[in-house]
């Protein structure tokens, strides 16, 4: 049953609007049609517009009259084939976020329950067909219905496997998806399945008259780094195929049949994005340093390990930050689940370091069962370790996990949300009571550093009182207490400023603490990997950035482009 | 037609407990009786329960046969006595919040529309009570459904209204209000006229079955000193009169018929407050000096001029902060209303320099018409300056009422929630435009000062880079960001410490830029008022303080007690 989920977006609320562009000040040319959704993946794309529209099998096609041991048999073997095309769809996307859906998709086929709906159907002689619609559409309405955005999404996945089974069951054989090479897709909504189908290699992007940026098509798109534009609203449903198209999914637009203006500067747009990726993806596989030769280590942050496959641990110095909420979508995970998660983490990075933070929940990110609801100010609230040292139970749990997983390599644990040196020791002292623990079971663990997130102005203001084994500065929450002003309110949002001087003296104070202490300062937040502001972070004598996989390549070229103030040349 | 009000609390529900000491550890003895409530005024009384219920005249004792005529007639004359009883009080309680609730029941006794729903009720010869219950009724069911605390206070005056026409009506005399010397009176609730007929000199304080901390009649309890405890429940209507009892209006609680052990503590601790009370006296008409003899400034804080007639302006050095939303309770007030309070406050401080703060709307204090609804984090959201800022128009309202009123004497002008030093460039520049627009009215304004809040963290990182005339640190605000923690959130109100290290370190940044840059530097904080925080704050070199009017013996005594760090003495 779904409940609260962990994630929660701003507004990605399908809509869409179509403008008629007259206005001659604005970007472009008159007369082009623009429709306005939201940028789910970003990226440009230039293209002829391809419909892509899966054929549906009609509902009357199937003889309401056939037996029930019929439609049972033929409902089997649909099910069968649509397992088997999963699988094969899954051996060549094996590992990352893409084999996730799609092993989540399996998982369900292979759930007895699920076809529990169909039996009366079945038993009435309704057909197949009927019957698998009823099956799974129960469960599309329940997740649908949900007011939450996360099981929303979930909908998504479901409606794909009814779509493959019915595929099933009207040819027999997988509806191969066919888009005309550089083409930008368009469609109501696309299935992940279907995505995965697609030779994006081949194709630009894609434009929905639905979804959202939490779907897991969504997290596909950005992992796979093809530009998508979500709630383009009914207007693109008219449109012609093969007309010319730009689609901005940095800006959340489709401009159709764009001007020669609009595409000469759609096209320079596209041509210095090529090149810096190009000049970025030069820089990722060598070591970071700056003009004169300090050497920077590059971590990268992960929020999802099924990502990770698409990513070469050899771009990094290791994982600098694991957020591990998503382990908690759907409320706490058990220790086995954990620590079958971090395994996997600490396989990836094979030998590399890998800092992997608790449980980071509350703020933003509610998570059902756990974070207190009907806080006034979520952001000011029990977040972080607050709520892990108000939660023993499960702070027990998670460094239980984490202690077990530290037997593969170099695992470090990272508290988020610290406020006093007392809360530091506090997590400590269970984390000691954990190994005390797990050796009386037998299970010796090695010794595992424990660092801090420096993110309130009272830690960061105070480095030398804490005990840590390290620091890694979140500039995002960091920059939001300092300046008194949430991320999420547009009207403060000019004062979200990682540069500023404020916050980069307290980000100098606590890496000159780290340096004084002998202990490691990393930066973790957006301004970790933003061009303008890591030459500020170099200033503060910040040596450590942990970013986005995807971001690796251009911070180490932004590393290399300064030369710092202390010039610790070779 | 109530809106939205700037004024809310946090949990006034009415709601009470009733408990029977059975618990061997708890305070006490066994057996007697415990209420639960809300301390709305704070203080410890003991003395026999004296119940208050003014006799409600009998609905039926009037015969509906009456003519219209009479109807009006009587009606007429039971309001004009109504009217002439109130006139009575409130000339014993002019100037002060006292007479500003009677004058709140005199202006709606004069005002013509209030009767008009009494016309029909009066046409179709159904009486003067029957009509004057319809008026009034009609106004009360408006308020009392009202969703906001605000209004169903507001709705509290209006009964008390209600009752002195019934009571007029029916005595054709005034219901004198009587309670025996040195009882704790008990009530459902406690109209604002019947609390200030009663004399307090006598009587030892109240207990009330409904009722909240935001009413009018806890407000006036408050100005007056008199200990009140509200939302006791429905257990308080069943107590026999005359049984002794514990009033602890400090943790919202009624003990009835308390055992000997409890009474000879809470008489301990009356005599214990009373020394400290008296012992404050001493100090408050005294400059303050620290032990040494460093003259400190202690100044008050002013939220409602109303207040200002019950204390003496010579106990203080002048007003360290005014607030301003008392004028924005409604909506934004127009510039004669302001500059008409700005000049009773000026007025009143008599030639001591005056510091009003422009409107500190937002984060918890909602201004119908002005603040924004439904963000995510309101104290980390568009309030104080930042607000001002975005409404220009309501901005230049009151820096224009501000500067006219500055013709009055020394007024500073203070600005809220300053984050960046542009913000008071900016606001420093809308100054000048008002100044000038004045000019060009032919009204010419002195100079006048204007100085920040200090309560973000950016702000108090640096002091320097501000072009203020002064600095006022605002602790409260202050805490709450430097350690990221909601003041209203209970699950981490052990964060909310101004005596922490680095909220301290900040204040002694910001006190010691004053002292370079040769302006004052106060803090109005509730910190400036404890006793345990004022040692830290003179070590910080924090040389004013500006606390509640009724703080100043105490604080006064807390800086004679301390002997400073630089041991400027005599």
């Amino acid at each position: 049953m779904p409940t609260k989920p962990w994630r929660r977006s701003r507004d990605w609320s399908n809509g869409g609007s179509v403008t008629t562009r007259n206005d001659p000040d604005a970007p472009g040319g008159p007369g082009e049609q623009v429709l306005l959704g939201q940028a789910a993946s970003p990226g440009l794309a230039i293209g002829p517009l391809a419909r892509l529209d899966p054929a549906r099998p009609d509902p009357h096609a199937e003889s309401a009259a056939t037996g029930t041991e019929d439609g049972r048999e033929r409902l089997s073997a649909a099910v069968a084939q649509a397992r088997r095309e999963l699988e094969l769809l899954s051996a060549d996307n094996a590992g990352d976020l893409g084999g996730e859906v799609l092993g989540f998709q399996i998982a369900l086929l292979d759930d007895p329950e699920l076809l529990e709906p169909a039996e009366p159907v079945l038993a009435r002689g309704a057909g197949a067909q009927a019957a698998w619609e009823a099956a799974i559409g129960e469960l599309i309405d329940l997740y649908a219905r949900d007011e939450d955005e996360y099981f929303q999404a979930r909908a998504e996945d479901l409606r794909d496997l009814r779509q493959r089974v019915l595929g099933a069951l009207a040819s027999g054989d997988a509806a191969a998806t066919e888009v005309p090479q550089r083409a930008v897709v368009i469609a109501e909504t696309l299935s992940p399945s279907c995505f995965l189908e697609i030779d994006w290699t081949q194709v630009r992007g894609a434009a929905l008259i639905h979804g959202s940026a939490t779907s897991h098509v969504a997290m596909l798109a950005r992992a796979r780094g093809v530009p998508l534009v979500t709630g383009l609203g009914e207007g693109l449903r008219d449109l012609p195929a093969d007309v010319p198209a730009v689609l901005d999914a940095v800006d959340g637009r489709l401009i159709v049949d764009p001007s020669q203006q609009t595409r000469v500067a759609y096209d320079e747009r596209l041509s210095e994005r090529a090149a810096a990726d190009e000049a970025d993806r030069a820089y990722s596989a060598r070591p970071a340093t700056t003009a004169d030769g300090t050497p920077v280590r590059v971590y990268v942050n992960v929020d999802d390990p099924a990502v990770l496959a698409a990513s070469d641990p050899g771009i990094c110095d290791g994982i600098g930050l694991t957020r591990t909420e998503f382990l908690f979508r759907d409320g706490p995970a058990d220790e086995a689940t954990q620590l079958a998660a971090y395994r996997r983490i600490m396989a990836w990075a094979d030998g590399r370091p890998v800092t992997i933070r608790t449980l980071d929940a509350g703020g933003d990110k509610p998570v059902p069962g756990v974070t207190p609801a009907g806080e006034s100010n979520p952001f000011l609230g029990q977040r972080g370790l607050r709520l892990s040292l108000a939660r023993p139970d499960l702070f027990r749990t998670q460094l239980r996990a984490l202690l077990r997983a530290a037997a593969d390599g170099p695992l470090k644990i990272l508290l988020p949300m610290v406020t006093l040196p007392r809360e530091l020791a506090a997590a400590r002292e269970m984390l000691a009571d954990a190994r005390r623990d797990l050796a009386a079971e037998g299970i010796d663990v090695p010794d595992t550093p424990l660092g801090i997130m420096v993110e309130t102005p009272s830690a960061a203001l105070r480095p030398f009182d804490f005990d840590a084994d390290f620091y890694s500065i979140g500039t995002n929450d960091l920059v939001q207490y300092v300046m008194a002003a949430a991320r999420d309110v547009d009207a403060v949002a000019q004062l979200q400023d990682a540069r500023d001087s404020a916050v980069l003296e307290l980000i100098a104070r606590v890496a000159e603490a780290a340096r004084q202490r002998g202990v490691e300062c990393s930066v973790c937040g957006e301004a970790a990997g933003d061009a303008e502001s890591i030459p500020c972070l170099l200033d503060a004598e910040v040596r450590a950035l942990s970013v986005p996989p995807a971001a690796v390549g251009r911070t180490k070229r932004a590393v290399a482009g300064h030369r710092t103030r202390s010039g610790n040349g070779a």
